[in-house]
């Protein structure tokens, strides 16, 4: 099915029903969002993928108690780096140039370069850019689980100092930035799912210049 | 195609051949960023598609001289509200509860209670807020290219104060994020249509608990 259909297909799907998302359907979600393009290529980004009811239950009482937080079969929690630095960009670009098979300086001025910059950008710039290089891989983790009919519920309702601490995140450097349950629509229990779905008409979304 | 294959299609197009993408491939590009979930659904950013050579040959100095810009088809610049207001919410709130057939007040308290809650969180915060939904635009507007096999290069080495002056952003209460030119790629002038893309090794990118 195209990616049209798949969009308009898909909603905010708020209660679900239990059912397992197949490994082989979870691996296509997560590999979509691996192959999101990020700033640089650097994907200063980490995908969580939660089954542990314990730590379900733990993250549903931080995420406004919503249901699907325990109603989906696996969540995901996307979490940034905290913070650039010139160590995580050279293990990224030594990497990159080792699979291209190029020398390991190849992008060694590229790397300084951007380094300088980002570093002068300073810590805030750098946690809001690398959340925002996950919001890409977010959109395309959301499109892949609608072509595979899965539902996919986006949400940054949760308490994100509380769900670093329950994930042990700040040790590893990053920061919980959106979540993302996905499951199976409960269809019979469900208000939203008849309700038309409502975006900007398009001559208000779009300016030719 | 499937959005794995095609995401493993594309990459970021540095040279395009000044082939013009046809409108029916736009359209259906712009509509995938348009059907894109955001935070309670405000999609609080606009797309402006540009032509104008005039204009473009200004952005292109603004853009570190990247020769995409000129040589895109349509260069498409993402920009997000510079801030909430109650004002903004209530039109998306109110259009939404009367496409939908319900009264018009079906959506007031909840109108209010978010708009407590992001004015009380202030306007940096609100403007990293809007930055990042319109960063799952993008990444559905990236996917949606590569379906229709055009190249699409997500860009953010650009001047945003100056980028903001030459569309007139700040009085439209908008600020540009981030740029995606459209086109096709210049096979046989480009060295990056020939490497290997480089992703984060699943296992480090994955964590499963």
């Amino acid at each position: 099915m195209a990616l049209l259909d798949d969009l308009k297909w898909r909603y905010a799907t708020k209660k679900m029903n239990g059912q397992i998302v197949p490994e082989d359907k979870l691996s296509y979600i997560l590999e979509a969002a691996r192959l999101a393009p990020s700033s640089s290529g650097l994907q200063p980004y980490q995908i969580f993928v939660i089954t542990n009811k314990n730590l379900l239950g733990k993250i549903r009482v931080i995420s406004n108690d919503q249901s699907q937080i325990t109603d989906c079969s696996h969540l995901l929690v996307f979490a940034a780096w905290e913070n650039y630095s010139y160590e995580r960009m050279e293990d990224v670009f030594l990497r990159t140039v080792r699979e291209r098979g190029l020398a390991d300086n190849a992008m060694e001025a590229y790397h300084r370069g951007l380094w300088n910059l980002y570093d002068s950008l300073g810590l805030k710039w750098q946690s809001e850019h690398s959340a925002k290089q996950a919001y890409i891989a977010l959109g395309l983790a959301v499109a892949a689980a609608a072509e595979q009919k899965v539902d996919a519920t986006p949400m940054e309702g949760f308490d994100n100092a509380k769900m670093d601490e329950i994930l042990g995140l700040e040790k590893l450097g990053l920061k919980s930035v959106a979540i993302l349950p996905i499951g199976y629509r409960d269809e019979g229990r469900h208000w939203l799912v008849n309700l038309k779905k409502v975006r900007t008409p398009r001559e208000r979304f779009i300016i030719e210049l």
